[in-house]
């Protein structure tokens, strides 16, 4: 089959020939990818960025977004069938371990995760597993969801794990409204009630923003300016700040934007938070971490995509022509996500 | 009536005859102080460190951790009569803003901090209000509660928010056995289920963790030394860490001693908390602010010091050896918390 | 002042003069009422089904449901000012007792009832207090929103209850789609992302049901048929019934409509709930009792009403004319809620 | 192999020479047995009671609380090794339905029940499967847990859903301190900081309770009596009430022991819960259903066990006298509960 290749850190992968995989364990299911969604992270695993971290070995196949249809299953598999629609959470957990016995999967302690340190989805097949299949809703095309599979199960988590305080009357506040961000408004608007602020410092963003769900939007200027700006929107300050940047001074900025008893959620990264224990605990504020989605937000997160309130730009590439995506998104040519298809 | 009042920063306070409080507004609350708990902070305050902070009216009189009976009431209140024994909530709240009408009165936007930014406990009587005092079991006196109103108050709080995750199985680890730290412990050991690991520099502190329900405890001495036995005891690390020192680099170490979505409870202060965007994420772990507790929090406290599951050491000075127990405070002669009673 | 007095039970009130109230104690507010909701409790109340819970002298002024503008406040009060536009929450609470302490002032111990145990605000005037009072958005009219001052408010406290876990693909169903079922399907609608299924007998009211936010209607036929319905149409049951209802069998049905660990939520009442302890075992059902709102949902409920997320139908009347409207509504002329303006 | 099973209802089950079971998915696991517990249940099912709904194929091998060693494991199991010392939870779940994903496997769809509707562990090896499994700390032997595998986890699991309300000052009701009840007076007293008030007819059973944790007990006799001794006990009623009769009236006196807000835990079944609607909502009462507890709540029982804060009476009897103690149990001759050794 055909897969995208990465061989050599530094070097732009191949598309090239590669064996198919095979059903090894009785949980195992393989896909025929329908779309595999391109992101900066690939880009980042080109530069040999995630080497240290998830030490895959070369040549492997990139792509960890991804969406398809059932091809084939393992002798214990009976949640999905060949042929049913399905997009693939990025882990494939285990379902034995603490953090799979009580939800948490995606700190599953036995799991790969293909295109990170496994064969991924820019491929004709990808190998995954029961525990990692959501079927699709009949309207709901791989195409139009792959780029969900990571970056909008990021946004979507961090957006869910804080819906239960954001009431009628609460403020969040958004930095960042690129790929993730537009998502997380998305995401709020659909399960809060809270008042979006926005702020971004891209206008375009800030335009998008507003037709998504954000109910004020600040242009980032000077931090002063941004936090007199968000403190009167917000009539104090935010209950919830999602930082989708997490870096350049976002990280910094944002314990200025809350209000007491607020939490920073942290998403993007890059930078370091950095507060006076004194400033913590007079205000009482929090910093909060966020990693990829669980299992369950991905279903949530296809529930609404299937009722059309999270929608995704997207430019579709052929396989054949990953090279060209790939290009275009170090050239920041892709206006929203890229997709391949196979 | 007599009080210890401060004139003017980097002085001791005096020791002089003072007005007696009136009742001003129908809220109010006379109390004839039974005992006023003497605290580090007093040093600070003397020090001038709090003035730009809170910018107290000069003279005035220090204790911002009082019990005694109630002497006089304002015509609105019904919640306690003369001769009640109460300990008093550090703040007067107003229980209309949308703080106190959600229990987070605390956070107050109308309050007054006896001994902190109005005339304190440190004198025969106090001037307090209905929504600040809780009356006392038969069993309490106020001489054995007082340093709880604030000092305690602020531990427990800080266990009591953490209290729906330690259940059995999971690892509560306490930096810090201190004056903060041994009440955090016994509230541990009272209200969760988790086993307690508690690290602190001072054998003797160590002991008496052991004796108040601390289940193992490390001894401090490098970092790495530390982050190994504690990684060990909690097989990964804290689902929940009580930082009660927050400065000389507890706060830094802290995030070493969680494991993946573990939380740091920052309690103590004077340092920064400072941690990469990455870990953050990467880990999903979370930094948790912690002020004094809630007027609930306080009414819990005396539930579980009249049921004998939270004692506190004291040494007990009249009050007109004021100066002795500043004195002792200082120079670290106090064992257990200096007590003055009128 | 004019007023809507009950001299005696079983029959009319009567409009004529009353005295002005006088504040007495000092968080006392008096309110130029702008408009009191006439709700079938009135009619209740009139029949006398109310004196042995309530017991109120008569003769005393009707009116539970009330908004207005603040004419004159107590001395301690300092959260409005005389000419401010404000909604009543309908109880008068303490502030002081376990339940107020908690934010959950609808239990309040030592509160008065203005309208059911005190005089109300059918009148040119009415007493209540500084912890009732909740400001309005410069948009929102007294006669707008007087009537969710109770109806609405119990509607959105059971949803406000429920909906942490109303998240993406979970089902609520509605029982009863009447005066306070309408205003649940508008809160579900706005603070959920549930998919909302009505049951109820008229197919004129389903029909606003659908309008107002229902994604699925049923019209009530037999109990088999609306199990039928309801258990495919949420593909085995609710996560969360409401049960508007509470009578007439609504109460009886409501578990067949369950799907394992739903929750049956009573909001209506006239009948009894009555399930074998074997079922509610073996499906982990559970009953949650729902009463009116808390202060905090009524200023959330406000929130979503200036964000026009929330609307009422109402019919206005004169106070002149309260016994046409009383009338009115005991024919079942009056479409939504009636009006009463002084 | 030698194992108690069942051929005919009505009839006492035969000990006799059955044959040894056999991996045939890739998660099974087979155990050799080293205790079953003998319950009422059994004798229900010995009686025909559990036929309609569970149907097994008769005959089948009784026994479902179950523990001993791990003999061998399907190929994709590795969270256990031959030799590890194990219990087993009652359902062999999938870990893959929706109620898996969300820990709450006790409601999983595809699970078996062995010793319900599939052989048990009355016998010397047993089939269950890998997600089924616990491990036990080395302090613990099958036969001093086994009867927690299904009685002890339903009094957990109801004791911890309610811990989250159970702090200080608060009052917990047990009703029935029998086989479940004293494990669930264990579990509040290791877990929760109620205080706990024990209701029973055997003044035995009191006096147990008393020692296991029980602050109050109270004899049963006439429930006015007994309602009049709980509210004064808790000054008002139960914060939560633990129901572990479900019938012959205790589920009819339940509602009067509470105060408002109150819960009644339904664990015990027969009977049936009968409350008018009007005293539902206007006492805001709850009625929560308790089935059997998760993998994970029997992860924690195994933990508070481990540590010595719950235990069980037992009376041992080799698995060739699986008769005599069926005997001795329908004639109440056991004390504590009866384990079978292989």
């Amino acid at each position: 089959m055909k897969a995208v290749r990465l061989h050599r850190y530094g070097e732009n992968p191949k598309i090239e020939e590669a064996a198919e995989p095979n059903l090894i364990g009785p949980w195992d299911v393989i896909v025929d990818v329908g779309a595999a969604g391109l992101c900066r992270t690939d880009l980042h695993i080109i530069e040999g960025q995630w080497d240290p971290i998830q030490h895959p070995h070369l040549p492997y196949t990139l792509g960890h977004e991804n969406a398809g249809w059932i091809r084939e299953i393992g002798s214990a598999v009976h949640n999905v069938k060949p042929g049913d629609t399905v997009i693939m959470h990025p882990l494939t957990s285990c379902g034995l371990c603490p953090a799979c016995r009580v939800g948490q999967d995606s700190h599953c302690e036995n799991a790969s995760f293909p295109g990170i340190n496994a064969n991924g989805g820019m491929a004709q097949q990808l190998l995954t597993n029961a525990r990692a299949v959501v079927r699709l809703d009949a309207g709901l095309q791989p195409k139009d969801v792959a780029a969900l599979a990571d970056a909008g199960l990021t946004a979507y988590h961090a957006v869910r794990k804080a819906a239960d305080v954001l009431f009628p009357g609460t403020h969040a506040v958004v930095v960042g409204a690129g790929g993730l961000g537009h998502i997380g408004i998305q995401a709020l608007a659909a399960i809060t009630s809270a008042t979006i602020t926005v702020v971004d410092p891209s206008e375009a963003a800030l335009e998008l923003a507003a037709k998504l769900g954000a109910h004020h939007t600040v242009l980032s200027t000077t931090d002063d300016d941004v936090a007199k700006k968000v403190l009167e929107i917000t009539d104090g300050g935010a209950h919830v700040l999602f930082d989708f940047v997490g870096e350049h001074g976002a990280e910094l900025l944002a314990p200025r934007l809350l209000r007491n008893r607020g939490s920073h959620y942290v998403i993007g990264y890059g930078g370091a938070v950095n507060i006076p224990t004194i400033e913590i605990i007079s205000r009482e504020i929090n910093v909060i971490g966020n990693l990829v989605g669980t299992y369950n937000d991905l279903v949530e997160l296809m529930t609404l995509t299937a009722q059309g309130k999270v929608t995704l730009h997207t430019a579709v590439y052929p396989l054949d022509a990953a090279l060209d995506a790939i290009a275009d998104l170090t050239a920041g040519r892709i206006i929203g996500r890229g997709i391949l298809i196979p």
